[in-house]
């Protein structure tokens, strides 16, 4: 297959958007990618969108032909995929492949969603379609809940502590404070996690990420475009996804994700790098115990050493591998089908040296790590300079 | 890109399916898929699926791996497409994709719905999310209203008649009655359709297709892998794909879908055939006069004579070309997401010479064409033995 190349990139400012809908969202930060690549409208040939549930957060469906319209795109190709909280992930990976197999040679790949016009409970309870309805949800399982289960297994096995969950939160607000399309641009201390309220005990309010609105897009090239358009291409190393049972009682561990796993091994065996080699990463931290699994299930330390690995500083801004230099899900906020999208705009920034203040030193090599729910879809890309 | 072929089809009963939820109908189908190939679940390496809305109909979204657990194929990867009610012809575009690009070998796609299971009205509402939320349903436009308005602008401006389009009923009806999988297996009168209670003038219940459980699926190879696996794999010739305005008010004309026409052309076009070259075609019916703007905008027939051809008989049975040979969505039914797969099943099944009471003699040509909404996505697919 041929290489692909993002030549593009904007997303508008994450937070609550009183003002904007599912389209707004999605149509201003697709034209500011294409803006971004220096193209318009009639040089696209298809368009992908990451969308979880717009179906049951504003009552609609057909979310792929709203945006092409929303953006002025009709009658181009027009394709919503969804895989709950990584579907952005997985929107990028099928905009990926379209253009690696030859059938469009520019694609412009979003994620949406609108999550705060809804009533109270509402967004919890949509977010539980993420988790399995008949076996988790229908009987009082949130997501909370299922990450606290983990946490709590996690602290039982390697004694992994509450201080060092709240370090990831820490970590994720100092650079969200440095990013200006953050929900949260302010930093906290360990005391302040430690003593926000609780949600799902271990987890407190501010080890969990929040309902956000917003939109990100990129656009992706074939090489001999993106020569043509950019002296800044930013390469698709690798492209690799995975699945794994919705339910946590099927699995044979909680303390790790295995479609992180799988999707990490297949991704570092196609950039032929090893784990240790990658700059700069954006995982998927929900919850902070996320970010703490995520390190280990790709192989940045061995499982376990998580926690204590946070707790020392090795992925602060700058550390030995810059994890979440976008302020993550945690701070720079989680609108749950933009997410993945979100995070291959802010490793793309970080590879052209135009992340601003939270502009990591080196950074030639970078990953995107996007989970679906408790870990039933991950998907996995490395891309370079 | 290489070529592909449907090595294996499966479907179960469309119907009111009480006991099934979504992930029983989809490893029904797709094990039967899989069976029909003759291989296992351990050759599969990616499952596609199309799903309009799970979140609103059964509070699950996820699918991809929610089917993926349920048919015990975790870890592959696991996408679920949406594009309302063309979902289904969607996700196996996607698939195709996949195979044609080399990225996988040997994938499972399938579509599902599961409707039956809501309150009264709540299907209606929920199908509204395939017109456009702000402009149209909102203020009240329901599907039939919205196909309503086409009937009567295409009686005013060429003279259709009610009759033309119970017709399609009829004639739809008539093959349905010939397979066991179709939610009505019985044949009606043009009177029947007449007096059949009004749903939005011009429009009576037997001009509207039903709210279906169901689920189909079919298995897909590259080249190389088909002329191993069986002695009929079924070619997919052209895989074409276009979008539109949700909204009626931002259309040119309302006799005529723009997306079928320009996804048509370029389907047309791959193949290297013309409209009349078609032996069956499997069209999108959702009212009997989706299927009169269908036959025209395709090329069968000429803008405006659709009626007068379906009258005349030009697409029964063993017509010049014989269309919706399953029953269409009017009497095979329509679980939206699961209708374009089950168009693929259909064609595939004529092609081998294995559909039974309905089967046409000369098969030699497939088409199958699926609509999301009321024409913002229209899917064209060519198949051939």
């Amino acid at each position: 297959m041929r290489k692909v190349a993002v030549v593009g990139v904007g997303m508008g400012k994450f937070g609550e958007r009183w003002e904007d809908g599912l389209r707004e969202l999605s149509a201003e930060a697709g034209l500011r990618a294409l803006e971004d690549a220096g193209i318009t409208g009639d040089d696209i040939q298809a368009l992908y969108i990451g969308n979880m549930s717009g179906g049951r957060f504003v009552g609609q469906e057909h979310v792929g032909a709203l945006i092409a319209d929303a953006m002025g795109l009709n009658p181009i190709p027009a394709t919503r995929v969804e895989a709950a909280c990584s579907s952005g992930g997985l929107a990028f990976r099928e905009a990926y492949l379209a253009v690696a197999s030859g059938e469009f040679d520019l694609v412009v790949v979003g994620g949406v969603e609108k999550m705060t016009d809804v009533l109270t409970g509402q967004a919890t309870t949509t977010l539980g379609g993420a988790a399995d309805q008949e076996w988790e949800t229908f009987f009082g399982a949130t997501f909370p809940s299922l990450y606290a289960l983990i946490a709590r297994r996690h602290m039982h096995e390697f004694g992994t502590t509450e201080e060092q969950m709240a370090k990831v939160a820490v970590k994720n607000h100092y650079n969200g404070a440095r990013n200006p399309f953050a929900q949260y641009q302010r930093e906290i201390k360990i005391e302040d996690v430690m003593n926000s309220s609780p949600v799902a005990s271990p987890l407190k309010l501010l080890d969990c990420s929040p309902i956000t609105d917003g939109a990100a897009a990129v656009v992706l090239a074939s090489e001999d475009l993106a020569r043509k358009i950019t002296d800044t291409p930013v390469w698709v190393r690798a492209s690799a996804q995975a699945s794994d049972s919705l339910a946590l009682h099927d699995r044979k561990s909680l303390t790790s994700l295995n479609a992180t796993v799988v999707a990490g091994k297949k991704a570092f065996s196609q950039a032929g790098i090893t784990p240790r080699q990658v700059n700069i990463a954006e995982v998927h931290d929900c919850f902070t115990i996320a970010e703490i699994l995520a390190v280990e299930d790709l192989g940045f330390v061995k499982k376990g050493e998580g926690g204590k690995a946070e707790e020392d500083g090795m992925f602060d801004l700058n550390g030995d591998i810059s994890v979440n230099t976008s302020g993550g899900l945690k701070a720079c906020g989680h609108p749950v089908g933009a997410t993945g999208i979100k995070q291959i705009v802010e490793i793309s920034l970080q590879l052209r040296g135009e992340a601003g203040k939270r502009q990591v030193d080196k950074a030639e090599i970078g990953l995107a790590h996007n989970v679906g729910g408790s870990g039933a879809t991950a998907v996995v890309h490395i891309l370079s300079r």
